[in-house]
């Protein structure tokens, strides 16, 4: 997505060699007009798929989920990395590792939220290790929902995460793929 | 706002006297066609306030805010309880107590993203105690700017929040007025 690229070369600033920081649009503040457009385009590309429920996790996910449900006419559900008050005994857990944060987070979904006749797209903001994703699947599968696609706003390419997914045979759709960070300069793929 | 009454009364559980659960379209499953509806309201009540930002804390506050700030044209800033890897140094920072959960969150905005010249719409999923709103008020006071209304989806009336938002002289629209949730029912204002 070509207005996505330039507004990462634009606006991005690259933290090391791992963290690129999109917090002008994505990850503080969204502009979400945009990130209408970013639904859309996740909506166009996975339209084949007969999609019934948009899945992400808190919180930057939730902006591109929410307007590719809008889009999709879907529900979007939001995976949250503690479990509320409010949740019922009910539920189906996951543990997620993030190497950013070197913490590990419990994840939940509550049962029955997805059924076996759902195809979920799962939608990040970012992909880098695949933990999130995977973690999401995982909350998918133990629902006994299918998974129907992965859709990611900024995939970092130079980190494991595309690798696994596209080895565990998910359909990966990235918007913007960023082949390198080196040297504060962001490089794409192709 | 009646779609959003008949959708509590439908869809929402009551769990004890004072949690009314709403994770069908709001705070788990988020219903993004009905939350474009509910943005579209509040950009027409805070329509005359020459809204230059929306501004909310995570999690279930960023679907209605979103849409809000579409509709408003507006960007949207979400605030989190946890400081970033990514934030740098330069942060305003406040504490919020959760009388939910019996914790302090220290919240933060980076600085330099709101500016003396902005009208800040704070927009929120439910106002309890009003910790969090207040919070927000907080941030953006702190960044100069100016708090130009509050808009909370469920409003629990029973609780604190509004009328300490009302006394502190802030202009506060709730989509639905929640008076009492006594023996499992819910009764709504006027």
């Amino acid at each position: 997505m070509e207005e996505l690229k330039e507004r990462i070369i634009k606006e991005g600033q690259v933290i090391g060699s791992n963290i690129l920081k999109v917090d002008r649009f994505l990850n503080h503040q969204i502009d979400p007009v945009f990130m209408q457009r970013i639904g859309k385009q996740f909506a166009k590309l996975f339209a084949p798929q007969n999609i019934s429920k948009v899945i992400t996790i808190e919180s930057s996910g939730i902006a591109p989920a929410v307007m590719t449900g809008l889009a999709l006419q879907v529900p979007v559900i939001f995976i949250r990395k503690k479990k509320p008050v409010t949740a019922n005994e009910e539920v189906l857990v996951t543990d997620v590792y993030s190497f950013t944060k070197k913490v590990t987070n419990t994840i939940y979904i509550e049962k029955g939220l997805l059924t076996p006749d759902d195809r979920v797209l799962i939608i990040d903001d970012f992909l880098a290790n695949g933990e999130a994703s995977l973690g999401l699947v995982r909350l998918i599968e133990l629902s006994g929902a299918k998974v129907a696609g992965i859709g990611i706003v900024v995939e970092k390419s130079f980190q494991e995460g595309r690798r696994r997914l596209d080895q565990a045979g998910y359909a990966v759709h990235s918007l913007a793929r960023v082949a390198s960070l080196e040297k504060g300069e962001v490089q794409f793929l192709d």
